[in-house]
């Protein structure tokens, strides 16, 4: 556009509040819990901690991060911190510009179809209960795998108040410890989830 | 939203890409600028200098940050840090709920009835030329101020490859030197501009 002899652009967006890189906000799947609005800024923060788990999901592409992966992460790296936020490096990353590959189906939009790694519920039962984490995240479109129907780790996660990133890009320039996430999702009012900007602070 | 026995909550969401506390990509009124998703990560982090001006605002509602304004800030704190991000503090931000008193209009979508204070071209140019600041920003709702109809400040600003953060709240709580601002706007692909999360990390 162009007015009084200068040139400028504006516009307006509309999308998803579960696109691209996003926060599934605890009332996603937890009614009571808190919009993406209401997260304290202190909980948008914390170490990062970030169990590799491209060697298992490359051998099965429905694979679930376990409570023995947590153990033998703890024995490499130490107690998993209070307050982290806890990422699945599955390697899926690098496929996001392939989206049959990124979720494991020609046929994405039809939830039965679906095939990519995520969490387990034992796992993420633990790290809530036992590592007071502040959230998970994964560089693949969901916190539960592709099979899932019931969304075990949402509906956990959520119901403890917590959050889950999705759609995380360049995990694996993260080390395993010792970096600081900040995650700043836009406020929607009342929304159950929206775009995120995640950054690490390395150490 | 109910599937399957469990409860969820999805939506989508349309905006402006200038409305709320927002950036002004270098392409808002610069044609060969970088876009909102292009600005490179380093550029949105820096020292915090914030210029309390809510004296002369509260004495002219249309008041101009001035080059004399910018001498007495670094009698005081020292010299403006390279990569600083400068805030110019009105008090206005008290005001965000009475949007008459915020636009100094009872028409606010009329431009000729706007009257709110911000910066001088005078005070930004030296600012870009002389102390190689990242970007500007201000608790009101514009970096040229209410009568503006040339908006020279976007124009300087916006040219040399900077951006502007509008309606930003709670500047009164950041220091005038010692803090460090990060600015997350939303990667809107060829955005002029966008939704922003800015955080303060105190000294």
């Amino acid at each position: 556009e162009t007015s009084g002899g200068y040139w400028y652009a504006s516009g307006e967006f509309s999308m998803s509040e579960h696109a691209g890189t996003h926060m599934d906000a605890p009332i996603h799947f937890a009614r009571d819990q808190a919009s993406v609005d209401k997260i304290p800024l202190d909980r948008l923060l914390g170490p990062a901690v970030v169990v590799d788990a491209r060697k298992q999901a490359a051998e099965n592409r429905d694979y679930r991060l376990t409570r023995e992966d947590l153990r033998q992460w703890e024995a490499a790296y130490g107690r998993v911190p209070a307050g982290s936020l806890l990422f699945m490096l599955t390697g899926w990353g690098a496929s996001w510009t392939d989206q049959e590959r990124y979720f494991g189906s020609s046929a994405p939009t039809d939830p039965a179809t679906l095939h990519f790694p995520a969490f387990s519920r034992e796992a993420v039962e633990f790290l809530v209960v036992e590592r007071a984490i502040r959230g998970i995240g994964i560089d693949t479109a969901s916190v539960d795998y592709g099979p899932s129907r019931d969304f075990p780790v949402h509906q956990l996660l959520n119901g403890a108040g917590l959050y889950a990133l999705e759609n995380v890009a360049q995990l694996d320039q993260v080390p395993p410890t010792g970096a600081t996430i900040i995650a700043l999702p836009l406020k929607i009012r009342g929304g159950s989830g929206g775009p995120v900007r995640i950054i690490a602070l390395l150490p």
